[in-house]
């Protein structure tokens, strides 16, 4: 058994709950916030059996999607806000993915 | 030391929550989604050491209920939304845990 | 690669960001609630590679602070709630945090 804590966006959170319950996965969801762009993500937790780690990890990388957004650049260096107002262009979102190894796992 | 995740409903949080304290443990709780039923449930954390891991097991097993509950089916198999409409009754709730490994632990 | 489970006081939250990010780390944040005071806390994952990991601990050391609050006594035990009625001083904040394993770490 292991955990994967996956790191997503909130746009692809949806989509991604559906096709890990079609292929026969659970997921708990956890709203998050943070990284660059404090950008709403969540963050889901999945317990699955070591040798369909790979599968789960092919069904997050296809339904997360990066995809370009603007920010201003004093929210990325608060130090520059004098010179620095134009909106920039930054790449956000795909998915991070940490697998944890599990001790133990039960259900009551 | 150990880290217990566990995935439990809401309704079962603040009684949970009173038996650990009474238990002597300390247990974070973070609002989650997801499941079968997207029902409202929550997800704690709480480390405890390792000769102790049963004890926090036997008070969520003992304070998190299954209950049945109904759901229409169409969210459950939403290919077969046409043909069925009646809500049918499910087992929700008890406790998903998973017991993690800890390398160190330090409180400031 | 590790992962550290931080969970801090809200009110410390937005300064350990803002220097975890200068610092060059990343950090999802996820709200929380819990431990004796139920007051708002919230718990940060940072993924971080092993040798950085005493860097990170000292960043959350330093911005979360310990800090002295009122509570009446009849929450922490609610068995004297006749005796006792004067709110009385507890120290909370700080930080308790969890270095986890990761076995394998992904982006996509
Ligand atoms: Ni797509
Ligand atoms: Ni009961
Ligand atoms: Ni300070």
């Amino acid at each position: 058994m292991k955990l994967i804590l996956a790191i997503i966006q909130d746009k692809d959170s949806q989509q991604l709950q559906e096709k890990l319950v079609k292929g026969g996965f659970r997921a708990t969801q956890l709203p998050s916030t943070g990284g660059f762009l404090k950008a709403g993500n969540c963050t889901f937790i999945i317990g699955v059996e070591e040798e369909k780690v790979d599968d789960v990890l092919a069904i997050i990388k296809k339904n997360c999607h990066t995809r370009s957004q603007y920010v201003t650049p004093t929210f990325l260096m608060p130090e520059a806000a004098s010179s620095l107002s134009e909106p920039i262009e930054v790449q956000v979102g795909g998915a991070t993915c940490f697998i944890l190894p599990v001790d133990k796992f039960v259900r009551f």
